[in-house]
């Protein structure tokens, strides 16, 4: 085995005094006093929980995964050794089966009703809201379980990608028919300037559900053909669901007051900050802190086991994360942004994934021919990456041709051109890495999924600044 | 190919006319007059939509399972052509696609209003009852996914059986999870000779959750060891579906009276048939009712799948299970026994299950030696199943001396003892299908298997029998 795929070794000491703390956030909601919201303290221990187990079962069950024949060799490698492959099953395991052992903690009548009735003076209420919430949160657990599957039954019988696309759509299957019987909302707020035509609110009925299993397909497929370089698809997991938690961090009720300063991002809305739920976006709106909540159970496990398969799958590679993490991770993020309404806010996080699925257009839908593998060329010698080329066999058609010139001059792509008869023959590969090694020049492999994880960071502030300051341009506070 | 394995001609025509006849059934709900209990007939026609999707759906991907390497040859045939193994996970995904699309039909407030309205003349009842069955129905479908997946991972990575015993334990924490975040009953009732202790209900608290887990554990591998020749696994799990599906119709409120003779069963209980739900075991308890209703819901597109499965998996097999369709189809079982409280009677329906599993035991536990396979032992030059034997390496201790002894004089096995030392150094391997052939001397595969098939048959006749007749001795009618 080449040294460079020794597991990497873990500080023991560390994480073993992680244990005990991660149990303290778990069983916090059991000892006096209730804090507020306790179910988002068994989460953080439980996420501990994640990160750990994903930390240490990723390398354990790696020579399982190898003789199970679910190997890969590392394209951008010297070396040829086999890497275990579809080891985002793992993460997908420990990620489900802790949000199961998570449902008694805020769904169960005994545990919630008590810590409810602590929280808010009220122990009258019903619990025909915790019946729903229950129900909403066990069909999400139905699609990402759906998803792990299909995932994986494309890691296994290797499905072509034509084939793959509606595999999301039958995972988003639980989620839409439970949002069917539970009559759930299909109302969309309609933009400022569209209001006299639309009204204020307009349903878009089972345009709605089309809406919602769409966007499934797209988290899911967006970041599964964002991949190839060790890192690429975890980190950018990683960094989606550190956005969508900030984001909803926003609208829980601290108890501190704060402002965030909206008048900078040119919004004009009145911040209104206090009363029972104290400071936060909800402005006291119990529902929208319930639904951020709810966002927040599902993507704290999510960062604990990406954190934990990130060390693994960084350069150079020990463990790669196969179709099934993606799948998982983008139905996650597709399970909150319906679950929790803010499908708009988590598209905006979507900014790196959006322009790679554009520019990969022209290949995806056959005007530039797709090779099987897209990602960068590895020089040996230079130990560093080149943007990847696909050649034409037959001269281009002149849609192919302008639309390959327009993108070149926007530094899009880079063409080859036969300097006699002036057709191209070669493009680089339309790809937001090749685009990064197109204008950066060639990077060593590590270097490239730092640049993405910087272009995922910088399109997450730009959402935030969409979000909250530009937004307030066509929108008015009214969220439902 | 051995011209035994080409794929088994379909009837096109009369399956093609099966079609309209279902989407007649799924649809009836929809339509004036709603029937009582609509969501039986939308079930009634999705279960014939299982059994023909499983019908054309098996032999098409045979190819593609052989492909990804998921196969195995035939132990008991002349051949050793690859045959798909495995096949039971497109079962599963039929069978829990189905049951996903079903869920608007009863659980849409919509539909459901409507026609509860109907059917009861009263719409002023909460939804409250819907979202609590709606977490249930949704719970049970978690575990069933878990109990795929996780048979499917039992297929692609072998796990060794000793590890397998507690992975059904893992399938079972969904259902066991809601069942305690709903406040599920852990009431059981008393049997008469046992009431002056413990009075009518005995609260079992964590016992009964232990129970619940222990159940499924047994049902799914009980079917999982009671394997090894073609259309075994699936003809067990069908006639122990249409048992219960048999004990679940009792409970219906049927427009016509009908009356058990329990009388001949030594049973004395008044039989009081009438009132708003007619005739029926349930004697107008709604809650029965339901309960039976839910457990038909999960029953009858069990039975489409797995008759369009044993098409393929009767012998000669054009198609082989796999640990995935045991787990499921053990799973399903527990599901209904679980959370529509007839676990017992369920029990009752694995007789030969039961018999096989304590049979099995002195292997099980390591008093007898255990090879990989138990399966009967196939003579190419007769055709026929004979017993296959475990070898003594090393003389056995008098412990398994004694043990075996005492099964010889039952018949249960049969020893080899060498003759001048007394010592027995080989004996029949100890499962059901052996002793079927201890007793009734070598067998044809298809033959022993249809006298498993007849065991199972007299299994649930006798089942009925003790639960009608011979349960009034020990319990009165109350059922909770």
């Amino acid at each position: 085995m080449h040294s460079a795929l020794t597991p990497r070794p873990l500080p023991t000491v560390l994480l073993v005094s992680l244990v005990p703390v991660a149990g303290w956030f778990v069983l916090r909601p059991l000892l006096d006093p209730v804090p507020p919201l306790p179910g988002l303290y068994t989460s953080v221990g439980l996420s501990i929980y994640a990160f750990l187990a994903a930390l240490y079962m990723i390398p354990a069950l790696g020579p399982t995964f190898i003789k199970a024949n679910l190997k890969g060799r590392d394209l951008l490698k010297t070396y040829s050794d086999p890497i275990p492959e579809s080891q985002g099953l793992v993460c997908a395991s420990i990620y489900i089966i802790l949000l199961i052992i998570f449902i008694p903690f805020p769904f169960a009548r005994t545990v919630a009703s008590l810590s409810h009735a602590e929280a808010n003076g009220d122990s009258s209420r019903g619990s025909e809201p915790l019946h729903h919430q229950l129900a909403v949160y066990l069909s999400s657990l139905l699609s990402l379980m759906m998803a792990t599957m299909l995932g994986f039954l494309d890691d296994v019988f290797d499905i072509r990608w034509r084939h793959k696309l509606p595999i999301p759509l039958i995972a988003s299957i639980p989620l839409l028919m439970v949002y069917f019987a539970e009559s759930g909302n299909t109302h969309v707020v309609v933009p400022l300037p569209l209001r006299g035509l639309f009204g204020v609110l307009l349903n878009l009925g089972p345009l709605y559900y089309l809406y919602m299993s769409l966007l499934s397909t797209f988290t899911t497929n967006s970041i599964n053909i964002l991949a190839g370089i060790n890192g690429s698809e975890v980190s950018q997991a990683l960094i989606i669901a550190i956005s969508v938690i900030i984001n909803d961090l926003l609208y829980l009720p601290w108890p501190v007051d704060f402002r965030i300063p909206l008048h900078l991002l040119g919004n004009k809305a009145e911040v209104d900050i206090g009363g029972e739920w104290h400071a936060g976006m909800a402005y006291g709106s119990q529902e929208l802190v319930s639904r951020h909540v709810f966002s927040l159970y599902f993507m704290l496990p999510l960062v604990g086991v990406c954190l934990g398969f990130m060390y693994h799958n960084w350069y150079p590679a020990r463990a790669f994360p196969g179709d099934t993490f993606c799948y998982v991770a983008g139905m996650a993020f597709s399970v909150v942004g319906i679950q929790a309404h803010f499908s708009k806010t988590l598209l905006l996080f979507f900014l790196p994934q959006i322009f790679n699925f554009v520019l990969s257009c022209p290949q995806l839908f056959g005007l530039v021919p797709n090779p099987r593998h897209r990602v960068p060329r590895f020089d040996a010698d230079t130990n560093k990456l080149y943007p990847s080329k696909t050649m034409f066999l037959r001269p281009p058609s002149r849609l192919t041709t302008l639309v390959l010139r327009i993108l070149s001059v926007l530094r899009l792509t880079e063409l080859t051109i036969n300097s006699t008869t002036g057709v191209i023959h070669e493009c680089t590969n339309l790809t937001i890495l090749n685009f990064f090694l197109v204008n950066l020049g060639p990077l060593h492999e590590k270097r490239l999924v730092q640049v993405l994880m910087c272009t995922q960071v910088a399109g997450s502030v730009l959402a935030f600044v969409v979000r909250y300051g530009l937004a307030g341009l066509v929108y008015d506070g009214d969220r439902r």
